[in-house]
């Protein structure tokens, strides 16, 4: 398996000695097709799409192995763009349907995942992504080509020419980061946010009768519901639902046409109105021409705009999670209010035991995200004139995000949030228990007699009923009558 | 002068042995008012306005000095948050005319600024701002009392009774947290922004005839006007307007009326929205009453929204300012394509040496801005349940942010881009020595030639058309025909 | 008072019109002396020692107020830097003794912090900070001269003649940067962390008797003594402090002798490495004169790597003030096994609600930290050919952290972990509720059995003592003698 | 094969609908072997070595797919610590060598990688690692039971009684974490580090000689020699070395033998010192056990430190590598004082457009480890008691900093530093066009008659030499006996 052989290649090299890059890395006995660039012939592996630009740049950028190729959504927005570019161009009788066809045939394998073992560039590549493009090209080149019953490496269907016609890597690769970028949040992130956030909803729903004992500074304060407490996380979730989607506004354009440096040089006019257009299609979304695409190419605000709206869904996710394992401490020695879901063996002895491992995946997941954001934010900065040369590491951060958030949000919730449970005694124990409720009595018995009854109960360790009846300031009854939590969660 | 005594007397007690934390800061012979609060009596210096509790937060927390007190916004904010308050307490008839009256008169005089000698508590105190909330009452109290002729600590007019009435620090200090930091974007930082922001559009109209040579990847690419160059910054900057108008729309939602936990307990139905409109009525903005008072005490994720947009605004800005400073370079060694204002002296024998001190000082603060964003976030994602703890830190550094980037816009324009000079000469001799230009001939002369021409040209260090017409490939009049850079700035 | 007209002045100019900051900020009826630099003459107010190049910074730039000003431990460190240069200079017959020994008093008035009000100038200025060097040469001047009996202004004692004599900014800023952060950390951190590593230890101690149950992932599991879980936290800063210490050793190299490039020009040979020797003199530490003076203009990666150490010590104090106020959550509803002091009034009506503002503090100090970490980390990457032009944002922010973590080393101490007493009767209780110490049992009944005991008691909510009873699988003796958590807290 | 299957599945899992996860993973016509846990029975496909703990942590994290596995070195870690403990345990009479050799054996497999694909766990799992710890523990198992002729899942060759002996998850899980970066810092980082370093030198060396003007706050200024400028980059990586060195030092700590929560329940007394001594015969590295084991469960600050260090040197080789590209920009319009090495064509007709794609590819890097050190601090400030439940996520940030910087100090150093050639006449040229050389005139002409020879040259576009000669200052012959830049780089 070439994947397999590589990686181990590739490591052997980053712990050997300088010249080992410089070897071979051919096996024994494999067959090639030869390719052609600039810089003459070089052999690629017979069963592999792609050309001489893959190629040396898999030889040149040996950083990082396997877990830093290009992430599939990227390569997947590739095949969406290349057929789109393919279809305006033969609408504009630059580019033959014979040559039209096949490429947008490949291109949609491309999009179904069939080639992605022909995408094997890194992201510690060029930071205009151009290799990448030129994978792209490449591999529909060939495939198309093969489609046609043509020979690999003849560029009868050609990657620059054909495929690449009236395109740059400067404009083709920020577009395909906006269209993984703004699919994976529309049929990823989006929808298992917006789960979570109704499984949120759902509990705060259940869990509405139930009055409870809460915490400021982490000290008991006054009594409300869990479920206004769920309703808190629900809010949030709601919140961040409006943040990634505002975010989505700019991502929405497309620097495409702008070719090498914004110009839209050897392009026609409408072309980038079209692509735009083209791409929508394929996409279903809304997709837009940028209204300037020098910024397009030069500055990737809007990833760091939108990874800036998935680190503030991460900091929510992270205080949601944090809350609930805190309250499914225990069972015995913590708050203990809630009981989690029980997915894997906590102890074999030990009932009870259950690692809030789901919350642990999530908030681990959401410093990721937050890592991530500082990376982004970075070489978002870091652009020079006219193209920010940081696009790969960007897209690869972003869409680790989305991925991680959107995964996460659907674990999170069937392997815990659906699951949750109210652990009604201990609740009431609590509730009944604390010293915060005296409160209540300040109208009744007045505040130094109220006073009086919390510190007596504070000192013997009692409760309050026990301190007040004990004190003779009030009858059972009447502490029954007067002490009710549930009147103490709203306004009157 | 107590602020600098204080200064003085706090760095030498960082630097000291630990015993001097526990001496009497108090110099000989000056003079006090006694203050009470539970933990008994409290001297505080008769030229000052606070109480008790104000007093023990000053022993309490020496931690940064002076430079880490509350930021004045905020603190101006709880001018209009106590005012509003007993607008609101009046109108329900809970608080008396002779009592309100002078405390919107103190508390118009915290807004105005006069009384910020009177806050001296820092940044690094309790995490929900509570004793800064009580500084408030303190100091208006006091002044309330001090206005209508009482005695300074008797609390005739009564900083919980009266000042804090309906109130918790709990719903108080996200209040004021939204309110400096809505107001400061409104009037500081937008209109800075927009200011900067016409100045570039003003300056891309200016240098749209020039035509110069720019770079991707760093290296010589094909032409562009100086005009569209500026044009991607001010897009740049108009999509940061965007932006941060945009994160203002979680921030106009006050957490007023949650009290202590959300739940609005002790305050008169009607009361959230009341505050809401009257705060709105003293600002001229449109807040509203927060939809979820949980949410709103137990998170920030609106300040880490914000802080989001200002920290893709701070990437914005730094790339700006980097690729200006880089077109200015030289004046004879580097890109020299620009002039930047002569501000002070550079060199006193050096002619043309300008530092780019502006975009320098827009730098640093742009990473300052980054790093205001990563403690926000992870301030943002440490709350713990009913409570965000890390209110003060977290609205210290986005007001940080805040007026850094709205001083630095106003100064970057009017001592730098405003000034901007485009220096035709080199900018014109830098786009006739390019070797891209060459790219204009491959339809008239074929690929071979121009091939030939270019690097006959990069080989013996001549300009295109000197190259051309050794190579005999053309004429002199049919190269200044065809190779014309102005005809390359647009799709055809 | 000039500091606060500033103030306020500087704040009316960030909220108004443009125009604002080009109006005089001069107050009617002011004095001054007239200072002139190549740009030509300029107004300084009577009482400001500074000169015409402060003044002009002053003006260019207003960004961020009073509490931007550069802070004041890099002020003396100037002052320490101009002495020993005064006195180096002399000692090759470069500078006479009658300019030396005034220029040598007024650094001492620096160094003593007498002056700082003569330095007004803000972080957000030129990035090498040369306005800052001119500062202090400008203030030492005029008062060396006004210390001769001279006329201010006169430059007869000369701000670059004399006071930066054989200096450039791009070597002193540095210089002075690596001493006060070296100082600082010297004088204030280190101290002050070990002191509360020692506090911890003692507690350590103290508490070496006390058996608990303790939590991983949250959850009950077996026990160790509260001395051991607080060893961990004294092991944490026992390695902070070698961090620190370590982070001290490229820190201790000077940049002085590199003048503007790093190559010595106009310096004598010898000059860098007295400096160094004159320096260690002055404060008693051991600094020495950098080996590659172009890496110490052109790169801060000292600073960097200092700020890893304090970003390191801050997740450090995170832990441990976050676990330390989780152990004294409660008082009835929380975990409750610590009673941390109470500093302050928590409730008027609630007794036991002690609020945990030092931990409160404390972890937002840290992620103040954190988020200097990021800005320095941005900043130090960022320097251009010879020079870092992120000099002042850099320092300041290494600053913030030192005094941050310093002070707050201080207040936790005294205010917090000094006064932490154990709540023995909740420790135990917990300890013999829990159902972890049934693996006790394996040996003797067999797992099987024990698990059943476990179950059983899990199930009904009794103690494991009551189940195994009710089960009759053990006597009440036996239990006793079995069952012993002061055996389960080591290796056998 | 089933990597391939598995992503596939799991990328439709997280763009379909919630239900799909319920649904079983397995292909139609597949085999298993039947393994258990405490839930009972599980399927495993039978080409697979693990058992039923990974299986369930497989269904219940689908987080991020094949890119977000557990990093190969931590695998291999776990071979050499399972191989360690079995030695161990044998030694101390408590593992059969029936037993122990067989797991040594498989272990040895797990060391050379031939079982990488028996390990499928992402790190977004539990916390504590526990589900990988145990994903050894049952490969080992199965594959020792396979060695030995057994049927795989019978546990003859126990999972948890023989493979985990003395362990728990929260022991091995930090014991790996240190044993993977350490021995990836020693093989793989200080290795191409110090030839990167070396490379620099080399080049320090050989450009020696060449005297340029070089450039603070990008303006040009006195010269020094390109060999000095690229000793300052030698000397900032001389110095990373030693920050890696240095970080090694808590890193080379093993929490071994401090089982569940640090006492070391269930080992015997020597337990943890003997594994530190056996893993450091596995791997010729001197590792110790740790002093303090609540302290090495609770929390990984060696983590954050190394990554500090990590974190600086990303710092130094974004500077380097960003001034490198510039120096090189071009080949007309830039600076042009390097060209760098050819790696892949640039652009067909363009010669001389040789894009600095290997600084691309490390800059991109670099802010990949920033991103990756933010993500670690958060998480390493995050732990809660006895457990920092964050062990996965910090050690992948960890791992992938240290590989991405190895292999990129390898690449950058072959692919570019190897091959930088100075363009001479450039440099040449820009020194003598360069005004800053008038410096050297003041002694000689005098400062006023410098002054205005350097005004008049840059006024009119001539060199100096020129102007002197138009202004009548001095004779050619003493322009060139004067101005001499080789006598400018250095103190007299």
């Amino acid at each position: 398996m070439f994947k397999i052989t590589s990686e181990v290649a590739n490591k052997g090299m980053s712990q050997g000695s300088a010249t080992r890059l410089l070897s071979s890395s051919a096996a024994v006995g494999r067959s090639y097709h030869v390719e052609t660039d600039a810089f003459g012939e070089i052999k690629v592996p017979s069963d592999k799409y792609w050309g001489a630009q893959t190629q040396r740049s898999l030889e040149n950028f040996k950083i990082g192995g396997v877990r830093e190729r290009m992430p599939e959504p990227l390569i997947k927005a590739f095949g969406i763009l290349k057929k789109s570019a393919a279809i305006v161009n033969e609408s504009f009788g630059t580019l033959d349907p014979s040559v039209s066809k096949p490429i947008q045939q490949a291109a949609d394998e491309v999009i179904k995942g069939d080639l992605m073992d022909h995408f094997p560039l890194v992201v510690f590549q060029t930071g205009s992504g151009t290799q990448s493009n030129m994978n792209a090209n490449e591999v529909i080149s060939n495939r198309a080509i093969e489609i046609v019953g043509g020979e690999m490496g003849s560029k009868s269907i050609h990657p620059n020419n054909h495929c690449n016609q009236a395109q740059s890597s400067n404009d083709t690769f920020p577009s395909v980061m906006h269209i993984a970028a703004v699919t994976e949040i529309t049929h990823l992130l989006l929808p298992e946010l917006t789960a979570l956030r109704d499984s949120f909803a759902k509990k705060s729903q259940e869990f509405e009768p139930i009055v409870k004992i809460v915490r400021t500074h982490l000290q008991d304060a006054t009594p409300l519901t869990l479920g206004q407490e769920f309703s808190g996380y629900t809010q949030q979730l709601t919140n961040g639902i409006t943040r990634v989607e505002q975010s989505l506004h700019h991502l929405k354009y497309l620097a495409q046409g702008g070719t090498a440096v914004g110009t839209g040089l050897n392009t026609k006019i409408g072309f980038a109105e079209k692509i735009a257009e083209q791409v929508s299609k394929e996409t279903g979304i809304d997709f837009k021409t940028a209204p300037n695409k020098f910024e397009a190419l030069a500055a990737h605000d809007a990833v760091v705009e939108c990874s800036g709206a998935l680190n503030t869904l991460a900091c929510s996710l992270f205080k949601i999670a944090n809350d609930i394992r805190y309250l499914g401490s225990g069972p015995r020695c913590g708050y203990g209010e809630l009981s989690l879901p029980e997915n894997e063996p906590g102890s074999s002895i030990m009932p009870g035991k259950v690692n809030p491992t789901q919350n642990e995946a999530m908030t681990q997941l959401c410093v990721q995200v937050m890592g991530n954001n500082a990376a982004i934010t970075f070489a978002g900065a870091s652009g020079q004139f006219e193209l920010n040369v940081f696009k790969p590491v960007m897209i690869s951060n972003l869409l680790s995000s989305i991925r991680l958030l959107g995964d996460g949000c659907l674990s999170f919730r069937i392997h815990c949030v659906d699951g949750i449970q109210a652990n009604k005694d201990k609740i009431a124990k609590l509730l009944h228990e604390s010293l915060m409720l005296v409160t209540a009595l300040n109208p009744k018995i007045g505040y130094d007699a109220a006073s009086k009854v919390a510190k007596n109960a504070h000192k013997k360790g009692i409760t309050l009923k026990e301190s007040a009846l004990e004190l003779n300031v009030l009858t059972g009854p009447e502490f029954d009558q007067w002490v009710v939590p549930e009147n103490m969660v709203g306004p009157k």
